[in-house]
């Protein structure tokens, strides 16, 4: 299976999109840009959900969910945010569907069934979530309100791939609403360290934290935090954005609120979100030519278990032994699949399991028994080694945790090799073909500029990054002066 | 709180909606028909999610996802299943919005954005998923299917009521296809059985397992199996679906696969369904005048702890305490809320967790310090009792056990009550008009005479039971013979 695989060096977009499907994480639809998540993508993304929630809940956050549709009055409301997404929504004109007079057994919209008001499919939900909030907040004793929601969302964009970039896609959308200003910063922050710390903990992604420029902020937003990782081919990839509002919504929904001092004012607000976006990016940080690799915290099975055998004694004897790994693994939380299939070969199990990325596979067979060890075969290394069965429930959750560090320390080493320090545009555009990355840069400030270099060199400033210093420099395209270093790179 | 709740007796139907909102359950949104449901209706909600999860998981599910929108060809591909849904389907027409020339700063939709092919926003998700499945299976190898998916769909109804008829709504959806007829009707069963044990066990509500009749059945199945509920003013609620829909599928979207004796056939197919309209179900199974009554398995908070206090002395010596119960009752896995709020009266706080039907009140004062005793509440029966602080950990897993018996006794002795053995029309109105509930009458199994009477009394069959006995009679409208009894009612 693994051996089908496009390889990485030939032809990186085709590797992904092949394993993709080949990995039974996904594939394209009936309906243009919308995806099938199958069931071990969503095994994956239902791994992602939990733990995120576990944070937001942890963080104070509650879970709740608003309308699918935005009533088009409500969508132009906050000017920018409807500018931001005017051009890709889809749009609900109808509510009935009629037998098709001219087509026999077809049906056709009942153009009596038009709509007052158009509905807008949410591309994000500020417009719908703040005209709610408006009925909910009076005085400062209904502040602050932190609400997180798990949605599907659609935007129509024209070039699709499966999980980077689809019409509907899955995600999480925090709103919040707060007193002061202060308290909404520091809520924004908060959410963009919890991504990064996600990212790190969990998907075993090393991401540098910092802020949006304007061109590439959130529609509506005044600031946007991001988090931005970087991928094997050296593009760059945002993988969680946070938003500080400021009184944009507040102002355009007319949500105000009497503070302590009895005055009125404007309401204070963020929003946040990740999404199936970052299956892309586990998928595009860990996985090689043989296939999916995965962190073992984000792994719907953690060990897979192959028994090795010619006849129907060997395999009852491998299975009692085996059942008894199982259940002791099970018993410390490791998840375990035996795969006791008798339609396929040892060796198609073995390519399988290394093309779906299971971090731990233990093979059986008559001689272990005799032996009572295993072999034991991690997936990120490929590395093979013999233990005693005894010694299983030591080895195996010692060694998850080794393999999840090594992953990380991996793509942390390779992330900080393709950070380039350039001060001139020719350097800067031969970095950026021949290694990729980060490209660590001065910049003069302006939008013109940043325009500018991404007409030229398709790279974009991913961010200003939150832990750069003060440095004086020139602008590495206009030479104007610079107090600051931005980080530059192509990006999905 | 619960002293502005109309009463029931008064006014159930305005009961109902007042007390959703008013206990932060829901509320109606700008959309027409959808609802926003609130945090704390939420929580109720990922309760039952999890519960169910965990049973279709262990009994072989796994969940996917699969697109929104269903493009109109596939739509109609099951005649039957395009049919019914067809009159209240919301149809996205546009994928683009536009600047409105002729209405500054609005915007409409983009008459040159217009999609090739209308997509329906999935009612359910037959269509679609049996499009997808036609590339998964090939042989009786790829055979069961065995999938679940959390997620919105939308029917454009035009009386909508929170939770129990909204415009969108979030459920789950199986779709599982079988090598065989028996294995498809087999798993039609076990997922209701599923269904009957869930309401039973985790909502305490008792439910009558039966079949639809051929006019109540789902839009393309070959039989609708059920669980219906009784709720307190009589009328009945059908609480969960699970269809089996022969090759009805299979063959509108041509799914055929090799069986094991190497011959094409159609694949078998079945679907069920629960929905937020549960809410709804558990809503008016348990609560009362005052307010909310939730069964403890499902309540997000099982124990609120509110303390008297006259002065900060006294409350911090009552925290100090509160501290060290909560502590114990989490390791025990009861959900424990220590209301310290200074904004609110104990009186006040009482009423609230008395409308938001929270199972068990802690009040605790100085007089209970010095006697190192609380006083408990019920919310259930209102009942109080004194107990040592000491019996705490013992007393309340004992009471939130019985609390939940006793509310799934009181709601089946409630239902076993309100069944009644009519034999003949006049006595079957009579009964309908005074008493309600299920009326267990002979009928002449034509749509006819269902028909007739449900235009007379308004009154449907809601199932034929499962645990019905073999008996001759006559057909109360039409004096026909009849080899069964079913079962009739007014429903939600």
């Amino acid at each position: 299976m693994g051996k089908n695989l496009t390889k990485r060096a030939e032809d990186y977009s085709k590797w992904y999109n092949e394993l993709v499907v080949k990995a039974d994480l996904a594939e394209n639809s009936a309906v243009r840009g919308c995806m099938v998540i199958k069931p071990y993508g969503y095994a994956i993304w239902e791994k992602m959900q939990a733990e995120l929630d576990k944070m937001f809940k942890e963080t104070g956050h509650q879970n709740a969910y608003f309308p699918l549709f935005v009533p088009k009055s409500l969508f132009e409301a906050e000017e920018k945010n409807a500018e931001g997404f005017a051009k890709e929504c889809a749009v609900v004109t109808h509510y009935r569907l009629q037998n098709d007079p001219d087509n026999e057994g077809k049906l056709r919209v009942d153009p009596e069934a038009r709509l007052e008001e158009e509905l807008v499919v949410r591309p994000t939900s500020e417009a719908i979530i703040w005209n709610t909030y408006k009925g909910w907040i009076q005085s400062y004793r209904d502040l602050p309100i932190l609400i997180n929601q798990w949605a599907n969302v659609v935007r129509w964009e024209m070039r699709t791939r499966l999980f980077l970039r689809t019409a509907e896609f899955l995600w999480q959308e925090g709103h919040t609403a707060h007193a002061t200003e202060a308290e909404a910063i520091a809520e924004t922050k908060q959410m963009n360290d919890v991504y990064a710390k996600f990212a790190e903990n969990f998907m075993a992604i090393p991401v540098i934290k910092g802020v949006k420029t304007e061109s590439e902020r959130f529609a509506g937003a005044i600031d946007t935090h991001c988090i931005e990782a970087l991928m094997q081919d050296g593009k760059a990839l945002q993988a969680g954005t946070s938003h500080f509002l400021g009184q944009n919504f507040a102002k355009a929904f007319d949500v105000k609120f009497t503070n302590n001092e009895g005055k009125q004012d404007y309401v204070w607000a963020t929003s946040w979100g990740v999404s199936t976006r970052l299956m892309g990016a586990l998928i595009m940080t860990h996985s090689d030519d043989q296939g999916l690799v995965l962190p073992p915290n984000l792994a719907p099975i953690q060990v897979v278990i192959v028994p090795i055998y010619k006849n129907d004694d060997q395999f009852n004897a491998i299975t009692v032994v085996v059942n008894k790994i199982a259940d002791q693994l099970r018993e410390l939380n490791v998840s375990v699949k035996f795969d006791s299939r008798t339609t396929h070969r040892p060796g198609a199990k073995f390519a399988q399991h290394e093309l779906q990325g299971i971090p731990l596979r233990i093979a059986i067979g008559p001689k272990d028994l005799e032996n009572e060890t295993v072999e034991l075969a991690r997936r990120d290394n490929l590395t093979k080694q013999t233990i005693a069965i005894d010694d299983i429930t030591n080895v195996i959750p010692q060694l998850l945790a080794q393999i999840q560090e090594d992953l990380y320390t991996k793509a942390l080493n390779y992330r900080d090799d393709h950070i380039t320090e350039v001060n001139d545009f020719e350097e800067f555009k031969k970095v950026l073909e021949t290694k990729g990355g980060f490209i660590s840069a001065h910049w003069d400030g302006t939008p013109e500029t940043e325009q500018k270099i991404k007409e030229l060199t398709k790279a974009t400033i991913r961010c200003i990054p939150n832990d750069g210093i003060e440095e004086e420099g020139r602008c590495i395209y206009t030479s104007t002066n610079s107090a600051r270093r931005v980080l530059f790179a192509k990006a999905y």
